[in-house]
């Protein structure tokens, strides 16, 4: 028998770590750390960070880096981006069940650190589905950990929700393709390959924006569209060449929400 | 100078705490307890609980526990909910300022302790914006803490949104009034005063039900509502009625979400 433990490790900043977590942690017989290529290093040195810090006895707990398989981009511009995923995320299954043969023959307990929360835009849940659809005997364990989210209103020191009103958590695509959602007073935006919120009226839009949150190089930008959108793109630009690599996200308003 | 944490805690599971939360409790000067009536003392005991354990020097931090003014229900019911929610905010504001000067006149660090998150249905930052307009100085700081949405979908180990689709989250009041919101594939409810779900075709909703998440005597209930609504309404009837209080959420979805 496999446990498996998603781990909800928060977004880079240590503190953001959840006692349940460490304890997941350092109960895992092997924990799987996966390579996303050199551009993205910074964040396999921030999840190796996380296990040197908070494994109690990291010698006897198996650290073993794997290569993630990539996405087909091609596919994806082709606008088969639900095929490619489903692609990448069978390739990733098959590459799992290929460590978990290796490392635990016999069973054991299986630690996933997973960047944010397990719930929210990440597909490990989807991806354990498939060991158990292929007939493996997985108990699945999700330990939450603090999103991107709650760092972006925590150190804009905002709120989620206008009160009393829904919100709505969407992606950088969806935006592009539909506009504002019909029902929702804000919208918090993810997954954005850069400036959807340049489909939307610039006077009547604010914008709380937020890059690599929760870590040394966080970056917040706020205001009206028509004052900061321009800043927000260039800084994004730049941010991005600079470090390789970028994740960021935001909040949009029409009013002001406190 | 005033320097005002609002702290997330969680939903009563000391394990979701996070060690920013620990730090910044054990830097307070001053803690405030809000005490809601008898009927929620279970929440009181457990923010009481929090502070004994994770204090690391409990005699010299000073934990004030207040009366928390109670909200005009009538007049909510008379459908001026946002009056009857301004007049609560400015009161609780009130009797926050008042032991703010009382126990530190000369300034320093209060903590509140905030259930789930700051960002989510919380009203702590309108409150401290209350603060702030009436002319005092006031330095926020926000510590994000793991949600009852969090806990709800790793209990239930599912993802919060469908594959790339965004995800609403709103209240039973406005998912009673507007029904299910056009632009969501998946929707989270809160704050539900029991059975909004009910408003919704039956046999196309799935419904993954959660009440007192995180605590002991949580309970999860889930499947198509034509099959669990009845099961979900009664067993709501008999917590609330064994316990004297309840606090329940759920997410909804019209096909399996793995």
């Amino acid at each position: 028998m496999i446990t498996l433990s998603l781990i909800g490790i928060g977004t880079g900043n240590l503190d953001h770590v959840t006692l349940a977590a460490v304890r997941a942690l350092n109960s895992a017989d092997v924990i799987l750390l996966p390579r996303k290529g050199d551009a993205k290093s910074d964040l396999l040195d921030l999840r190796r960070l996380l296990c040197e810090r908070l494994l109690e006895a990291p010698v006897t707990t198996n650290i073993v880096e794997f290569d993630l398989p990539s996405r087909d981009d091609g596919r994806d511009s082709r606008n088969d981006y639900l095929g490619a995923v489903d692609d990448w995320h069978a390739a990733i299954a098959s590459v799992w069940a290929q460590l978990i043969d290796q490392y635990l023959p016999n069973g054991g307990r299986v630690g996933m650190l997973v960047w944010g929360d397990p719930s929210l835009y990440d597909s490990s849940l989807r991806i354990t589905q498939r060991l158990s659809d292929a007939g493996r005997a997985v108990e699945v364990k999700v330990v939450p950990g603090i999103t991107s989210l709650q760092v972006l209103t925590a150190e804009h020191k905002i709120p989620l929700n206008a009160l009393a009103e829904p919100v709505q958590i969407t992606t950088g695509r969806r935006l592009r393709e539909r506009g504002w959602p019909s029902d929702a007073a804000t919208v918090a935006v993810m997954l954005d390959s850069g400036g959807a919120f340049t489909t939307l009226p610039p006077e009547d839009t604010y914008i709380w924006w937020g890059a690599y949150l929760g870590m040394e190089k966080q970056c917040l930008i706020k205001g009206w569209l028509n004052e900061v959108s321009d800043q927000i793109i260039q800084r994004r630009a730049e941010l991005r060449e600079q470090h390789g690599w970028i994740m960021d996200i935001y909040l949009l308003a029409r009013k002001p929400l406190l």
